[in-house]
């Protein structure tokens, strides 16, 4: 249940496709009504081809109060900012955007983060660790730029499209001349930390995107998928031992960061998780 | 209160400014929680100078289920669309967009119908009624066009543009050829029904649109401003014993045919007036 919307309702909108699997507004909405805020997170479809003419056009709205980023947009976003934030420059993708008080579109990238606090929330730490990051793409780029920022020794990186695994492997190398880089091959053995950050696991019947089989016991095993149920690599990771995290506690921990970054009050991910509307 | 607004939600947009008087979101949202349709109706205050480019790239959102479309719209939406019904060819203004099967635009014109539904709804008749109607944008050309259809054989129209005033008039002479069309003055006397079709009594102070002392009592006298109380021009027409029909009611009225246009499921407008959140 939402407050209702009138005539001072204020939108920040989410936009991707497809939306099917969108879980923020069922994070948003409810903490909007439970603090008394008019304001209202509404999904909005945009194809990719419409991405560059809509959002500005979105952010001359007189009540647009900001967006959320989601595939395929996370990447086109940060290229229409006149403003990014840390993550989002070293990352080059974006999943927040708001107006500043000149008009100035900012934006930045909350993903990295989000997981980061959710891994450490479970009590794993990064310093010195070594992370396979399977997509090279906006949630990708922003996952290993947060496990280079918090002390990943060895990072390797994979997409089928290899020339954004090497722009990223640039970006990175360029920010963090220490860490130990390696791209081209998606073998989660020997890495402390294996994350699906590519869209595989959001249709039934998708292959696992990394062979499971090669993980080992103890390594933490992430995925960006928000889906109903378990995808079926975090049920593959389960089965072997290892410790996971759903797309959707990435998506908890990084909102009190979104929050502040909106310019709403303070809030907590247990807060949110209470008030969270995601039993279908 | 809303349903909630996830991903498979649907969008009916209220395009307008300003914003603060719009009162469709609090009828038609309880009635699309009550009927179980996932779509929600959110305000978007477009800039008049923004709106021929947003519009048609709002209508390439996947989940956009239509718009209505308000002041300062509703003339320049009318030029945007790709097929117009009857109602907003001949008034050149419409309120109400969708995207039909070919992704075409089509747009329809309801004030007007739903104005003289309100007035027959009180017990009046228009045929071979004198009108003035104040006002000859958007709503006054689609109230002037209902008034002309439903057989007014006299019609007045005026309004500080007087240019749009005889644009409008050289519109209806072309579809009602019988019908008398004076331009040039805003005295209500002699008027069977007058309305105010101009935005003059949305501000506080705003002086009275239309002389109101030289209102007969029997006249029935309706403005389309959407205010909390009623508009002063109302209360001076109610003073001087002039049945009067409010600016909500003309929406109200209008509802169950824009329900139709949409495609919903039909609804009367008892229903909407029951399950509508107004009461701010």
């Amino acid at each position: 249940m939402q407050a209702r919307i009138g005539g001072g309702t204020r939108i920040i909108a989410l936009l991707g496709v497809p939306t099917a699997t969108f879980k923020s507004p069922l994070i948003y909405n409810p903490w909007f009504r439970s603090r008394g805020i008019d304001c209202v997170m509404v999904p909005m479809g945009c194809e990719a081809a419409d991405f560059a003419e809509f959002l500005p056009l979105l952010f001359r709205l007189r009540n647009i109060a900001g967006a959320l980023i989601t595939m395929p947009h996370k990447v086109a976003a940060a290229g229409l900012l006149d403003e990014t934030g840390l993550a989002a420059g070293i990352c080059g993708s974006c999943n927040a955007v708001k107006r500043d008080g000149n008009g100035r579109l900012v934006g930045d990238m909350f993903d990295g983060e989000g997981f980061i606090a959710g891994l450490r929330g479970k009590g794993r730490d990064v310093a010195e660790a070594s992370a396979l990051v399977a997509g090279s793409g906006g949630v990708g780029s922003a996952i290993a730029a947060s496990l280079a920022r918090a002390g990943a020794k060895r990072l390797a990186l994979f997409d089928i499209d290899g020339a954004a695994c090497e722009r990223l492997a640039g970006r990175l190398r360029a920010n963090f001349p220490d860490l130990v880089l390696e791209t081209g091959s998606n073998d989660p053995h020997g890495h402390d930390i294996v994350v699906n950050a590519t869209p595989v696991g959001m249709k039934p019947g998708d292959a696992l995107p990394v062979d499971a089989e090669r993980i080992a016991p103890g390594s933490f095993v992430g995925d960006v998928v928000l889906a109903e149920e378990e995808t079926p690599f975090l049920a593959a990771a389960r089965a072997r031992g290892c410790p996971t995290q759903a797309g959707i506690d990435m998506v908890f921990e990084q909102i009190p960061a979104q929050l502040e970054f909106f310019g709403f009050p303070a809030a907590g991910p247990e807060e949110l998780r209470r008030l969270a509307e995601l039993d279908d």
